[in-house]
């Protein structure tokens, strides 16, 4: 695996050149404006992932890797306990701004790892070691959606019509994506598909970033509002569901962006397989189901103020608005990952896959 | 049946005092600003139609057959057969601002049957007669929706949880309204319900209408977006869902607001009664199955724009906005009408209710 600097120079989450800060794409102003941030201090960090300028598991991870690599080359301490005790202190923080992702508290534990583990080593060395880890970080990830997309790919045939929910492609990765993945690859294969993207409400990064991503590549796309699957479905133009995932429990049941139960039940209603699709970091064997995945709470007026330049809702009424729900593994047609296609039963199948 | 003249008046749609031209709270504006428009010609009340300033299929209704006794009022033949002609032309063009909507139809034809059935009066008398029979078409659909309201409250009980989705409220009808009757009327009786209201897509009635209804009513209700109804069901906080319809066919499919069919789908799945409430005049026996229901297609502009004062999707993205979908019978528990519930078989049991 050779990843050159131009393929991770071109991601949503990057280096800066001089490699002392992280760089975003700003994701709360697409489609209408390409506007990059430059995070330097874990405030910015961990507000970046707070209101979604940063988001898709694998880019928050990113970032997070990125994140703790330029806090430690900020240290003032030569002393290692002291740089240990303020990595450690900068990672909880940063973990706080996201509770429901894996991938945040994965790329944040790998960090801390490399500090834990080199108490014999200079503070200066293990900062080298932190600029390692955390190019390896993106550079595994690039090549794991490589993998997944082709294991997707073989999922579907020239012509199929694919339905996707909130973003898992590029801009929540890296170069690919996860759920998209198959899509772009495609497309540079010259298949085509026919893609539903659902706006996926509140934040609508279906409508923001997903149908641009794909009409930026070429792809067929066509944006509906998320009530509009079950009728996608009954026409009969949906031959696959494609979606991403936050977090996937020992016994396959997974986390990912609010709505996606109801398109697994549509699909499974309509006889429709349904997967989702993601790099093995997000599998958390120590979560036995999906009943132990704490879902985030979001602010009600993500809901409420929406409405052309005015609330679209009385101010003060009551709102739910949680970021993610739980799919029942038994819904699930299989689960795509950048080490193969696991089947039912899930449980026996994904420890397989860490043997 | 005694209906009174504030009842008429307090309604969303009704005759202006001096009864020359209709006035319609207009809807779109809300819940920021209570506008009322007064309509007084064909083109102003198709458009009212059309843009959903009046909307809810008995309220478009109750809006054509005052709408085509103000037009009557303005003809300046005294001939009955140009009067007729002309009568015609006026209701063909009304019922052309909104394919789907049955009531639309129903109405018009309600009042052009007044027409064609007193070739033997004179213009003057015809319109009086008219003028009757407009009025009681509101004055029925006030008696429906309470006789509506008190089947579809023997279906549930005190603390119940109750999904709803678009708003078949006071505004989309008279009074109490259809589905969201049994908990105006439940309040009034001192039942206290638990409602989420589906936000419905693009165009959000249930933010704006719904939640603003309920809200104003003193009952409880909880605002979502339409894609956490899988999350809500599965927390245990529905015992019974509860929707409107735009057109039942014979068989008892529906359609009814688009995303209908997924809440249905996901009740199901969860084992939660799904029942759809409306008026008799909304069964359409002459229509065999939902197959045979035209389903409206909507501006794609209403998906695109709606993101902080700016477009929230790529500017020329493809859409497809589908204003209704078909709910399968099979799907159903019940349907609530003014003359009773009605269980499967619904193809034998909906002809018993016209006998």
């Amino acid at each position: 695996m050779v990843i050159t600097k131009e393929e991770r120079m071109g991601c949503s989450v990057h280096l800066s050149g001089d490699e002392k800060s992280v760089i975003i794409l700003d994701q709360t102003q697409l489609p209408n404006r390409q506007v990059y941030l430059t995070l330097e201090t874990a405030e910015e960090i961990y507000d970046a992932i707070k209101v979604l300028a940063v988001r898709g598991a694998p880019a928050i991870g990113i970032c997070a890797g990125y994140g703790m690599y330029v806090l430690a080359l900020k240290k003032q301490t030569e002393d290692y306990a002291a740089f240990r005790k303020e990595m450690h202190e900068d990672g909880e923080y940063l973990i706080s701004s996201r509770p429901t992702a894996v991938n945040l508290s994965w790329a944040v534990k790998r960090m801390l790892g490399v500090v834990d583990g080199n108490g014999d080593k200079t503070v200066p060395e293990i900062v080298s070691l932190l600029h390692d880890e955390c190019y390896a970080i993106q550079d595994e990830d690039i090549e794991m959606c490589r993998r997944i997309s082709e294991y997707g790919l073989s999922l579907v045939k020239d012509g199929d019509g694919i339905l996707t929910h909130c973003n898992a492609g590029p801009l929540a990765t890296s170069r690919y994506g996860t759920a998209i993945g198959p899509m772009l690859l495609g497309k540079e294969k010259g298949i085509e598909f026919h893609v539903f993207a659902d706006e996926t409400r509140p934040l609508l990064q279906g409508a923001r970033l997903t149908s641009y991503e794909l009409q930026k590549a070429g792809v067929d796309v066509t944006l509906i509002c998320d009530n509009m699957a079950s009728l996608v479905m009954k026409n009969g133009w949906v031959q696959a569901c494609f979606v991403g995932c936050d977090r996937i429990a020992a016994n396959g049941d997974f986390a990912n962006k609010i709505g996606t139960s109801g398109v697994a039940i549509l699909a499974k209603h309509y006889g429709i397989p349904f997967y989702t699709l993601g790099p093995t970091s997000t599998i958390d064997m120590s979560c036995p189901t999906g009943a132990d995945i704490k879902i985030e709470q979001r602010n009600p007026d993500e809901i409420r103020e929406m409405w052309y330049r005015e609330p679209m809702a009385p101010a003060d009424v009551k709102c739910y608005n949680p970021a993610f729900d739980v799919t029942d593994h038994e819904l699930l047609t299989a689960i795509v990952t950048d080490r193969g296609i696991v089947y039912p039963p899930f449980e026996e199948n994904l420890k397989k896959i860490f043997e």
